[in-house]
C-alpha cells in the first residue's frame, strides 16, 4: 500500500516513489472547492454522527447505492417536503458497509479508504461484520479535540483553502475566521451563477439579495453590472483571488447594450425565455472576463453538466443529488468571441474545466497551447480519478505542456478527504513523470522540477496565491 | 501462448494468471447472440464445408478482404440476383489463407486462431502453403460426431444460450430443442425491430406476419400494441428473459395517443415519412420499457450504427455485409424521456450497447452510476476486442463500478468461436483486475470476487438467468 | 537514450529494440510534407541564422512561447504591416533557451533535442547558460558544406521527398533539381485548395494564376475543371503521384451541373456566399476523386482545422501562426456521397487525415476496414507524437488492420527534423508491436514484417512510389 497507485513495473515504481517523496510533504494548495466555511468559523464545531460527516453530504457515495436500488430516504437524505427518512444513522452506516463492494475500483472507494486509514486510523476494509465497531471508533475520534476542523487544517498542512460563495453572500464566516486570531488562510471565491443564469430557480430573489448585499438597487442591466463589480471588490477585500462560473455549454457571445438591457428587463418582468437565458449567460461570461482584466481575479469556467437529470429525485430531494450528467461540449467555436476579446490579454487568467474528455486533445490543449489567457483546470468531477488524471496528462501535455495547466484542485465538500485527494494526484503525477523519464522523453532533472510544479507551484501561481 | 493477452509485466502476469484460473472453468453464460437455433434443433446437423462454416457467414472476415480489393463474389457471398459467385470453396479458403496477414493485430485474427487451435486442433498459422491441408483437416473434423452442435455445446460448457428472434417468429426450432429430450438450455430473445421501425424494408409484410403469429388482426396502433404484448407472453413461455432493440440513435420521446394512432395509420397506408419513423421508434422504446416493467423481460438497446452504408454492396448482397458504420451518439438528452418514466423503477432492467466510445465516460457511466434501471452492456461489435475491453473498463468502472455493468456477452453468429470470445474477455478482465491490485486500488480478495462476477455472475444476474 | 521511447518493461524493451533495429536503417519515404523545394534547387543554399532555420518557420515552437506571454514580435516573426520586430537573432535564441522548460514532455521538445544531437552534434540540454555557445556551434555547422541541403538529403537517407505545391505553381524549383544532375528524388504534390475553396483570400487572383499556368482561360465551371485536369497532367509529368486537399469538414455532395455553373459564376462575380463555398468544396472533393480515378493520382484529404482562430494574430502576422484549432469531425455521413461514387473503385486511393481522434475507432477504422479505396493517414499535426501514435494504433488496427493505413509521413516544413520524426514513428511502432507480441496477439515473425511495413513499405505502396 505504500506504493499504491504506482506502476507495477519495478523501475518505474522506484523512480515514481522518489519523485513522490519530493511532493509528499508539500503544503496543500486548495484554490477551488466546496468546504463550508462554517466548519472553520465555529469552535468548537459539532461534526454530528459519522453519517452526517461521511454519507449524507457525499453524493459520490449515495448515488452509487441509489443506482443499485437503495432509496435516498433509506440513506437519510433529507426530503424537501419534510417526508419521512431514515434517522437511525447506525442503520444507515450498516447499509453502506453491507454494500461496500459496489465501490470496488472506484475513486470514491480509494478516497474513503485512504481517509479512514490516514485521518481516522481505520485499517480494516469496511464490511457488514465490522460496520458497528468502526462506527463507534469514528464517533469517538470526531469527539476529540484533535478532530476539530482547525486542528485538521493544520495537520493536513493546508496552505490556503478557497471556498465557493454566492455573489450576495455576506462572507460572515470568513470574517469570523479572520477575526478569530487563528492563522489558517481561508479565502472566498466569487460565484455569481445564481444571478448570472436567468433560469436559476428563484432568480428574482437572488437579485434582491444581491441588491441588499451590494447596496445597489438593481433595476436594470447597468445597475446589475455595477452591483457585480461592487461585490467583486468586496470579495477581493476579503482575500478572494478568483471567480467561478458554471455553464451548460461554453457558448460565449456579446449582446449589444440594447439586447442586454432588453433581456434583463424581461428577466425582471419574469418573462425571459430559455433562449434569453442562454444568450445572457454567453454575454455575461465575456463581461466577467472583462471584469477580470480590470480587477485581476482569476476566472474559472466549469462547463458541460446537465443538472438535475432525474426529475423525481429533484422534486423530492433537490439539487446535488448525484443526478448531474455530462453533455458533449464544444470550445473551438463557442469560446471564440470571449477569446477574440481577451484571449491574448496578459491580464486575464481563464481556467477551463470540462466533463467531455474528447475536448482535451482536440480543442482544449490546442487552445491553451496558443492563447496567453488560458489555463486548463485539472480533470474534474467524474474524472478526478487515477484514470482521469492519466488520460488528462496523456491528452494535454504533448500539445499544451504542463505550464499551461493549473495544477491540481480537490473541488470537494468532503473536508477530511482533502489530503487523500491531493495524495492521489501526487502519486499519479509522480508515476506519470517516471514513465516519461524511463521512455526518455524527459530527464530526471526535469521530472524533479515538474513534480513540484504539478503538486504545488502551478496551482499557487495560476491562482495568484503568492510567490511559488 | 498460455499467457496470451496478459500484461508483459511479470508481477501482473503472475497475478492475472491466477485470477484467470478462477474464471477459466466457469460455465459460459451467453445472454445475447445470433446463433441460428436450427443448429441445435436438427440432429444430425450438416455443417457444409469449412468455408460455409467459417467464411461465408462471417462479415468480420470478408469485409477485411473486401477492403483490400477482393470482391464478395470471389469469396462466395451470395448475390440477391442470383448472379455468379465463386463456388469452389477450396479456392476461397486458399484466397483467405493467401491474405491472412491482413488480420495481424485484429480480434478476428485472434478469435479464429484460438478457435482453430482449441476447437479444431489446428496449431499452425494459416498461410498459402498449408491452406489445403488445413482445409482437409477441418472438413474431416466437421464430419465427426463430436463436432455436432449439441456435443460442442456440452464441450464448450455453455450454461445457457440466447438466440435473437423476430417478433413473429414461430420459435419452432426452440420448441424442437425442448422436445428433443436434450438438456441444453437454449432460449429465444424477443427482437421486434422489423415491426417497430416503420422504415424497415417490407414493414407491411412483417406486420401481417405478426398478425398471424399473435392471432390479433393488426389494423391500428392499439391492436399493434396488443399483438406485441401477446408475443412477449409467448416468448416468455418459451423461456425468453429479454428483449432486444436496435436504433440509429438513442432518441426517446412519448407520442400522444393521437399521434401514435396517426403515424401508425400512415404507416399502414404506406405514407409514413422518415420523421414519422424516427418519432415512432423513440416512442416505442418507452413503450417497450413500460412492457418490461409489466412482464419483467430485460430490455436491451443497441444504438448507433448506420446500416448498409455501401449502396452497391447492399443492392448486390443485402444487409450484414460488413458495411455498417458507427455514428456519434448522444444519451444524456435522448434517453431522458425514457428515464423520466422508468429509470428509477426497480422493475426495469435496461442494458445499453453503444458504438461511440466517447459516451462511456461522459454519459453512460454517469447515467448507469445513478439510475437503478440501467446497466451497461459490454463493448460491442467493433469493440469486443482486447483494446475495446480495456478502454471499457478504464472508462466505466471508476464512475459506475462493475456492478452497474452486464458482464459479458459474445454477440456472435459464429457458433464455434464462442469459447474463444469468452476466453478473451476472461483474460482481459483478469489482467485488468491484476493491474488494479498491483496499483493498490483493490485488494486480492476483491479481485477474486470480481473476476467471477465479470466472467459469470453479472451476466447471469442481469439477464435473470437464475441465482448467481 | 539509446532506448528512448521504448517501454520500461525489460522484455518488451528488448524485443522492441530488436524490431527497431530492423527499421532504423531503412530509407526515409516522405510522401507528404512542406519542405520548400528551393532548399534543394539552389546550391549553395544560405540557411541564414539558427533562428532563421529553427524558430521563425516553426509554429510548434513559437506558439508555445506565445501561450506564455511572449509576443511573436519578440521572437522575430514578421508582421504583415512591416512593423518592428526583434532582429537580434542571438537575443531571440536566448529567449527560447530561457523558456526551454515549457517544452518538457512535448514532441517539439523531443524532436528538437534529437535533431540537435543527431544532426548538429549538440548533446547538452538547452538552457540559459549554454544558449550562446550552442548558437555559435549551430551557426558554424550550418556554414559547412556537409550541411548543405542536398548533403543532408543523402545523409538522412531520403529515398523520396514530396513537397506541397499550389495548382498554379510553376514547379520551377522541381525542374531545377531535375536538371541539376543531382540524383535526389524530389516530387511535387498537387494542392489546389486556393482555387477549389471559393472563400480563400484572393481567390480571384489564384484563378487568374491558374488560367495562365494552364493556358486555359477560366471563365466558367467547365474551363475551371479543364484547367485543373491540365495542371494535374503537368504535375504528373513532373513526378507527382498524389494530390492533397484541406477542408474544414469532411462534407461531400454532388452539385448538379447547373448548380456548379451558377456557384462558380457567382464566385467569379465576387458574390458567392459562405454556403456556396461549402457546397462547392463538397462537390469538388468528389470531382477530385473522379479525376484520381482517371489519372491515378493518390488523393489526400486533411479535415478538421479552424484556421486562424486568433484574429489579432491573423491581422498582424497572417496564417500558419500556431492559431489553427481542431474541430469535431464527422465522416460516416459526410463522406458517403464520395464513397457511394468511388469508394469501391480499385482505381482510387483516398488517404484520410483527421484532427478529431474520436473518429478513429468510431468511424475511420470501420470505413477503412470496408471500402477498398480508403487508407488512413498517420496521426497528424497535434498528434504526430508518442501518445498520438499509440492511440492511433490502439484505435485503428483492431478494426482496419495495418494494411488499410498509409504508414508514416512527417508532414513537416522543418527539413532537418525529418530524421527525428521518422525515428519517433519507428521507435513507437517497434514498441507497440513488441507489446502485441508479448501479449500473444501476433508472433515475432508477424512483427518482423509489420515493422518494415509500418516504417517503409506501406507509405511507398500507398503513394505509388515504386515496388515495396
Amino acid at each position: 500500500m505504500q506504493d499504491r497507485l504506482l506502476s507495477p513495473d519495478p523501475a518505474q515504481r522506484r523512480l515514481a516513489r522518489s519523485l513522490y517523496e519530493r511532493a509528499r510533504g508539500l503544503p496543500l494548495v486548495c484554490p477551488h472547492g466546496h468546504v463550508n466555511p462554517r466548519l472553520l468559523a465555529e469552535e468548537p464545531y459539532d461534526w454530528g454522527t459519522p453519517v452526517d460527516l461521511l454519507i449524507i453530504p457525499d453524493h459520490y457515495i449515495f448515488r452509487m447505492l441509489y443506482s443499485q436500488g437503495i432509496s435516498l430516504e433509506a440513506l437519510g437524505i433529507p426530503r424537501k417536503d419534510g417526508g419521512d427518512i431514515e434517522t437511525d444513522h447506525r442503520g444507515i452506516w450498516q447499509t453502506v458497509c453491507d454494500h461496500w463492494h459496489l465501490f470496488r475500483g472506484t475513486p470514491t472507494g480509494v478516497w474513503l479508504r485512504d481517509e479512514l486509514r490516514d485521518v481516522f486510523g481505520v485499517t480494516e476494509k469496511l464490511n457488514s461484520a465490522n460496520a458497528q465497531a468502526i462506527y463507534d471508533h469514528l464517533g469517538e475520534r470526531l469527539a476529540t479535540p484533535e478532530f476539530q476542523p482547525r486542528r485538521l487544517f493544520e495537520r493536513f498542512n493546508i496552505e490556503v483553502l478557497a471556498t465557493t460563495d454566492g455573489a450576495a453572500d455576506s462572507l460572515e464566516e470568513h470574517r469570523a475566521i479572520r477575526e478569530s486570531g487563528w492563522r489558517g488562510r481561508v479565502i472566498p471565491t466569487f460565484r455569481p451563477d445564481a444571478v448570472v443564469n436567468l433560469d436559476t430557480e428563484g432568480w428574482r430573489a437572488h437579485i434582491d439579495r444581491l441588491s441588499i448585499a451590494s447596496g445597489i438597487a438593481i433595476h436594470d442591466y447597468r445597475t446589475f453590472i455595477t452591483a457585480l463589480e461592487v461585490r467583486r471588490g468586496f470579495f477581493r477585500s476579503m482575500g478572494a483571488t478568483a471567480t467561478d462560473h458554471a455553464a451548460v455549454s461554453a457558448y460565449t457571445g456579446w449582446l449589444s447594450d440594447g439586447d442586454a438591457d432588453a433581456i434583463f428587463a424581461r428577466a425582471i418582468a419574469g418573462s425571459a425565455s430559455e433562449a434569453d437565458a442562454a444568450r445572457f449567460t454567453g454575454h455575461m461570461l465575456i463581461e466577467m472576463a472583462r471584469m477580470s482584466v480590470d480587477d485581476g481575479l482569476v476566472m474559472q469556467l466549469h462547463v458541460g453538466s446537465a443538472r438535475n437529470h432525474n426529475p423525481t429525485i429533484f422534486a423530492r430531494h433537490g439539487r446535488d443529488m448525484g443526478a448531474d450528467i455530462p453533455l458533449a461540449a464544444e470550445f473551438t467555436r463557442n469560446l471564440k468571441p470571449l477569446l477574440d476579446a481577451f484571449g491574448s490579454d496578459p491580464r486575464l487568467t481563464l481556467v477551463l474545466f470540462n466533463l467531455d474528455e474528447t475536448n482535451y486533445s482536440r480543442e482544449l490543449a490546442p487552445l491553451a497551447g496558443h492563447y496567453p489567457a488560458l489555463r486548463l483546470g485539472p480533470p474534474w468531477w467524474f474524472f478526478d480519478s487515477v484514470n482521469g488524471m492519466i488520460r488528462f496528462f496523456d491528452s494535454v501535455v504533448e500539445t499544451a505542456g504542463i505550464y499551461n495547466t493549473a495544477g491540481f484542485n480537490d473541488d470537494t465538500r468532503a473536508y477530511p478527504s482533502i489530503p487523500a485527494r491531493h495524495d492521489v494526484w501526487r502519486r499519479v503525477s509522480a508515476d506519470w513523470l517516471a514513465g516519461q523519464v524511463l521512455r526518455g522523453i524527459i530527464d530526471e532533472e526535469d521530472a524533479a522540477e515538474m513534480i513540484v510544479d504539478l503538486a504545488y507551484r502551478l496551482a499557487k501561481r495560476t491562482y495568484k496565491l503568492g510567490e511559488a
